[in-house]
């Protein structure tokens, strides 16, 4: 939908059009036109919006946005908007809002919403309990199909998920039916026969970033969560995964490019905010390079009698540099993916190190040939290729060992990646450089 | 599962014992488990494992398992095996079989599958064709809900999802219809009056990472594809989508480190296959690097009566690339999400320029301290905060505009990563630098 005709049609009171416009649209794509309108314009067009489709718009809106319909809201509308508002997006709103308004929600609640909302609230940030739903569908497992179908057509329109059916006995969870399951089935077959008794679940204080692993890896489309007696609680489901792994992945990258991690998008963050995650990196790999810069005034002499030294320390560095944040990079990832585990780290170093060899050698060679080539100097050319081989070698070994030791000790790996790495693996390949210059020209 | 228990089990014959244990695990975990064993102990273990998981369990495999097994099945094992798999994951299977497996499977199955498989094969690399499957629900417009729930009975346990249902009339798409709508719904409803007109579907041309997208952005759990004349001929569906985003995921931040991604995982990559993807870029850099090695030659005479300015050139170089990246990788990040269009250029170098004022200065202020605390050299440190700040700017302006470029000239924004930056950021740095030096100290 073009943004200005929409904004033209809702200023020239087009109301009719408006509400067309938006009943062909699907959530998402409202919620994503809205954000461009004021505050004023906001109102209106949200009040336009099909009843069905409202809430499901407003969950999909970003915190300013909610902030300012909560605050123009009738106590009529915010009582209908948050009748069809799922829990899990009422608290996540509500963890953003201003006081007052967060006042004025748990007011509005019927008194058995606000004590799940109060409970929902209290789970730790970041963990399975933050992040579920308390509206599933829960079954006896001594009903047959029919019974659990008629069941779930009389609540299931307010459940988030029907796809996923939890069997309970006394609040334990006994075991997990698929609505599928049930579809294909006849209808006298009873719940206890049908289900599944295996299952994976979480409790409410797993880490969010262990449940969407999870999901990544078996694909479900939900995770049962129970509480620390084990007692069936809330269920996460996949959709808000799939948002934890989007962030996650973005706080590695950001983590791996020397920044503090934000949880807003990036013109959402000020420039001091911007500012703010980026130094600290930026100050302590500063001075951590002027350590670097102190080693090479030790060898103030070798350079004063062979000045052209200097002129490889950028092709050095930098390529020390790259070689490190390449293994680091893979090793990162396959952590994040669980493809690697502190056990393999033997496995690790001997493949890094064999690496490290066949690209040193076509490095060092290809550069000592451009040297002999340029310079005619053998001796010079020696020097740079053997301090490349070694420098290669050392900062593969470096980029791949680090981000293993980081998980081993408990910390994120994502911290070990290339500026670190390439801070360290500077200093190595100066003192190599001159080790060997020094030694070469017999300074 | 403890792997060293499952072996003893298998090579103590305690096949009861082990078909226990394959029973309470989930496919995903049987898959893992079965891939430390020898071919010949696969092939036992797999065959112990019960008829209505061993298709799942066989499509988590990796392709050499897949291969193996093939090789050992008897026609009626292979027959088997493949009825029961989806035609997504055959097609996936087949398109990394050797030859001669290829021809024994397609000669396996019925006239009609091989002639779908052929048709999925045909479709090119990374499109939505050759991601999607065939075996889908479709319904008839004019049917009631009891009507399609009975369908959905006899067909429903084939078909790899039927939690969306398709509303077809001579093969056009008229409109989708959830499982959910259905089980909340009367008996007599009509689907046609059911059904959601207002559709997102994707062509068999359509690139999967534009799919993958579409369920990042919607929370789909299926998406129809359509081939060129608009004709339904199969569905992608949500895990496959997820494979899609880590694949992609892990090939930007694969590129983004300088490296030409691969198709398999770490552990399989060859030693030679890493050095092959790891050197071009290596050896492209490392020439570029010399570049502003060439440059430094040039100011000989300024190190040769200032000495300590060499002391500087790393923190200067790092410093940079480090600024450069942090930049180049929140772009390459937001528009992967599309959170950054090329439009938005102004907004984000006027955000970054005032982001690098800050950071210039306080990272500028802080080196000059520092230089005044140790050197006591009033002209040393002006020379290098001015440097650091200039390089910061421009870095931060490099990083944030090039990854824009290649969006807007169709490259993949993650090549303009850090290796490239910090390599373009090296000689802006040290030309800044030895101007500055020159005309401060008037050399």
């Amino acid at each position: 939908m073009n943004r200005e005709i929409f904004t033209a049609l809702l200023q020239q009171h087009q109301y009719q059009a408006v509400r067309s416009i938006l009943n062909v649209m699907n959530a998402v794509d409202i919620a994503s036109l809205l954000s461009e309108l004021d505050n004023k314009e906001l109102a209106f067009a949200f009040r336009l919006i099909q009843k069905e489709k409202a809430a499901e718009v407003f969950a999909n809106m970003n915190n300013s946005m909610q902030t300012c319909l909560v605050e123009l809201f009738s106590d009529k509308e915010l009582r209908e908007l948050l009748e069809d508002l799922y829990m899990d997006d009422t608290v996540d709103m509500l963890g953003e809002l201003p006081a007052n308004l967060v006042t004025r929600i748990l007011d509005t609640v019927s008194q058995k919403d606000r004590d799940t909302i109060n409970r929902l609230l209290n789970y730790p940030e970041d963990s399975a309990g933050s992040i579920m739903t308390t509206e599933y569908v829960d079954l006896r497992p001594d009903w047959c199909v029919a019974e659990a179908m008629a069941h779930i057509k009389e609540v299931g329109i307010h459940k988030e998920t029907i796809y996923t059916c939890y069997v309970t006995e006394k609040k334990r969870l006994l075991g997990i039916v698929t609505a599928k399951d049930m579809m294909v089935a006849d209808d006298h077959v009873v719940i206890r026969e049908l289900m599944e008794q295996e299952m994976i679940t979480v409790n409410t204080n797993t880490d969010q970033e262990e449940v969407a692993r999870l999901f990544r890896k078996y694909d479900f489309l939900a995770i049962p969560v129970l509480d620390l007696e084990g007692f069936l609680v809330g269920i996460v489901t996949f959709d808000d995964a799939m948002d934890v792994l989007i962030d996650e992945d973005t706080e590695d990258i950001t983590k791996m490019a020397a920044m503090n991690p934000g949880e807003k998008s990036y013109f959402e963050t000020s420039i001091f905010g911007h500012a703010k995650s980026r130094i600290p990196w930026l100050l302590i790999l500063m001075f951590s390079a002027a350590i670097t810069g102190t080693i090479i005034t030790k060898y103030e002499n070798a350079f004063a009698v062979v000045p052209i030294l200097v002129s490889f320390i950028p092709m050095l560095m930098d390529t020390g540099g790259n070689c490190g944040s390449q293994s680091s990079t893979l090793i990162i990832r396959g952590i994040a993916l669980d493809e690697i585990q502190f056990r393999d780290i033997f496995r690790v170093v001997s493949k890094e190190f064999g690496v490290s060899l066949i690209v040193g050698i076509v490095l060092a060679v290809a550069n000592g040939l451009r040297i002999m080539l340029i310079y005619r100097n053998t001796a010079l050319a020696l020097v740079v290729a053997l301090s490349l081989m070694a420098t290669i070698v050392i900062s593969k070994m470096i980029g791949c060992i680090l981000p293993l030791l980081a998980k081993k000790a408990g910390l994120d790996p994502a911290l070990m990646a290339s500026p670190l790495i390439t801070t360290l693996v500077d200093t190595c390949s100066i003192l190599i450089y001159f080790g060997v210059a020094t030694r070469v020209f017999e300074l």
